[in-house]
């Protein structure tokens, strides 16, 4: 039940598998370029998407922040296309029309009624297949770019968590903030952002996943002429990010003193990777300890002391490491003390066992909000477009549902004994002078 | 295709219409409770939603921010479940459970996989029907609704919308913000909270929306049961809010000396209310306007000079009154040109015709995000949701895409002539001084 070998002959597909709602079928074209789509015949929307397996932990230090300035810049215009024949025609049939950087990937993305997924194809893949990326629209989104930033700085909801990942991993690649910095921004050329497209957009770089009411052969059909003239070659897909020694940790504290109305906290330490075992079993852990309403930090800060508006914990995975974090927004004058009651909860989880009661919420949260997210087209496509990048196999539905039934008490115990006994980072942001520091 | 007359005997129930998707059904149970539901059979999960037909607007200035404590207070604990017993119910079955306070109405919901109804009906109805509001649940809740105060004083792109709206209506039910102050917050006792309950959680001021793969009847049983000692009386369903004078409104400009990396701006004027024919007019309008990344606003704000991240144009519609206002966050040295688009660019919309490229792209785009929206149980058990408390008669979703096909250049013109005129209000947040006082 896993994807097959990567050496699949280009110009083949192959059926994956088919569960509750669809099958799951892929194709590799020529040059690289897969496709891989999930046919739920019950909706009437479609959504398509492009993937790049570059993200910001790509960047050398000169280039911080290229693969988001370069999303941006591909929505400026193709050799067929202006930007505004690019939004206009999405829009013109309702669509959505977006993208998103992350760490390890870029995605754009299109979603539709079924009948105008020829539409998307056509408009999505021209953005990313042909951007000419003129000098006067780098310059112009270079401004945008900077706006982007300054409202980042803003929110420090928001900011904290780029914070929270310089305090761990340090002035790294994993360290350094997806959006890059002001100086970085304007240091960067166009010829470089220029070179950055042309060297990580590759056919073999890029991943195509469609969900929705759609037939996979129509698809392939579609994408087919719509990357015309790029599907050369016998270069083999680009192998996913997957092993390699853990992303180097420096776990420090951070206060960052300003002048807002409340102090923002992140507590943590580094997760585990994409690939770990482990995930479904820190997943429980993450539910139990901060990921709804009846976790222990929501209601010993939340419910019975009315400390916080917002708190929570969360986990993030990268091919090779990870993060478990705890974020609460307080009165600056109780910093201390809604820190104190995180820490004892983080003791409290790392030394004793979750009950019978927090397991079974735990895994019904997951698989709920698993199983709830998959009505959406949208998720569905970012779900197999995500796995076929960054994953070495597709794990179906009812294979996750049944690894997340497996966890047991031990192995929470086991993943919170690992994890949450290492030294941790800790980010505040607020008008908390060097009270902490 | 319009709902049957508020007379509807108690007891009985009406097929309202059917659509592409499944039948709308409403019965009215004693004491004027009323339950309206959706069968979508393709779906597997349901949403069930508690509409009271109270909001801020309702509230005295003594009681301000008194509708929304009260939705937090209602999560803290009932005669049979504690706060941790309420919120554990649903996490276990992986559940989201939540709720949202706005001028006119307050709304508890819960959407879950359709096996999973029972409990997500018994929980919510439980809330809504049975809330004890403890005084020491009503004293913590006090701090977390300050936090949330101060969260959203912390980010100016949503305080800033807050802040236009009293602006433009003043010190009114329409002008003071949801959340109340914290000195009004600070002041209201925990009687005070629980006369509001009494007063406006009664079975005639509810309704009762349920979508996804339901049955009625099956519905009407569940919530009878749930709210079980509490349907008597031979109260009629609570007539909508409609008609009326308009709210009065006394536009002005207001600047907010605050020490952020952007200015955040808001400029609009009085829209129109939610039954006015114009509104379609309207949507058409604030799509071509700045709906969308084929909009003029986003066209020459962003795209062409780069000046913005986010910039858009929105409206809001109430019983009587209504909001067209166009936000954009940009440099502080720049409010004045960006500004000063959005002034031409209002202009241009009052005086000139859109193109006929603008309104049928602006009609496809109402169209499709209509159409996508439907995919998502918890927008349909919204729509018939706010319909049944709102408006005189649910439109069907076809008479609805109807009414947008109908929309003419002319129709645009004299909406945009008749609204675009009005005297404007500012709202401008940032280190900007007293440059624009």
């Amino acid at each position: 039940m896993t994807l097959p070998a990567r050496a699949q002959e280009p110009g083949t597909t192959t059926t994956i598998h088919t569960d509750d709602a669809g099958a799951v079928r892929r194709t590799v074209l020529p040059g690289g370029l897969r496709i891989i789509t999930e046919a739920t015949p019950a909706v009437r929307s479609a959504a398509f998407g492009v993937w790049s397996a570059v993200g910001s932990r790509d960047e050398a230090p000169a280039d911080a922040g290229a693969s988001h300035y370069l999303e941006h810049v591909l929505f400026k215009g193709t050799r067929r296309r202006s930007a505004l024949e690019i939004s206009a025609a999405v829009d013109a049939v309702g669509g959505d029309l977006n993208a998103f950087t992350a760490k390890e990937y870029t995605c754009y993305y299109a979603r539709v009624l079924d009948s105008d997924l020829p539409l998307a194809v056509d408009v999505v893949s021209d953005m990313v297949a042909d951007s000419v990326n003129r000098p006067e629209d780098v310059e112009a989104e270079r401004g945008v770019i900077l706006e982007e930033i300054h409202m980042r700085d803003d929110d420090p909801g928001d900011l904290i968590h780029d914070e929270f990942a310089t305090a761990l991993y340090g002035d790294t690649p994993l360290g350094r903030p997806i959006l890059g910095t002001e100086d970085s921004i304007n240091a960067l050329s166009r010829d470089r952002i220029h070179g950055y497209y042309r060297e990580h957009y590759t056919p073999s770089n890029l991943v195509v996943s469609v969900a929705g009411n759609i037939d996979h052969d129509e698809v392939v059909r579609l994408v087919s002429e719509a990357f015309a003239g790029h599907l050369t070659g016998d270069a083999e897909p680009a192998p996913p990010r997957v092993g390699g020694p853990a992303a180097p940790v420096d776990p420090r504290t951070v206060v960052i003193d300003k002048d807002t109305e409340q102090a923002h906290i992140v507590l943590g330490v580094p997760g585990v990777c994409r690939t770990d075992d482990r995930r479904f079993a820190l997943g429980v852990l993450n539910a139990a300890l901060g990921g709804g309403m009846s976790s222990r930090l929501f209601q010993e800060i939340r419910e019975k002391r009315g400390l916080a508006y917002s708190v929570y914990s969360y986990t993030a995975q990268y091919a090779d490491s990870g993060i478990f974090g705890v974020y609460a927004g307080c009165q600056p004058g109780k910093v201390d003390e809604v820190l104190s009651i995180c820490r004892d909860e983080v003791n409290r989880a790392a030394e004793q066992s979750l009950t019978e009661e927090e397991l079974e919420r735990g895994k019904g949260q997951l698989r709920g909000a698993m199983v709830l997210g998959l009505e959406d087209t949208g998720s569905r496509m970012s779900r197999i477009g995500k796995s076929e990048l960054v994953y070495e196999s597709l794990l179906p539905v009812d294979d996750v549902l049944a690894r997340i039934e497996a966890v047991t008490l031990d192995d929470v115990r086991a993943v919170a004994g690992e994890i949450l006994s290492a030294p941790s980072a800790l980010t505040v942001i607020g008008p908390v002078g060097d009270r902490l520091g």
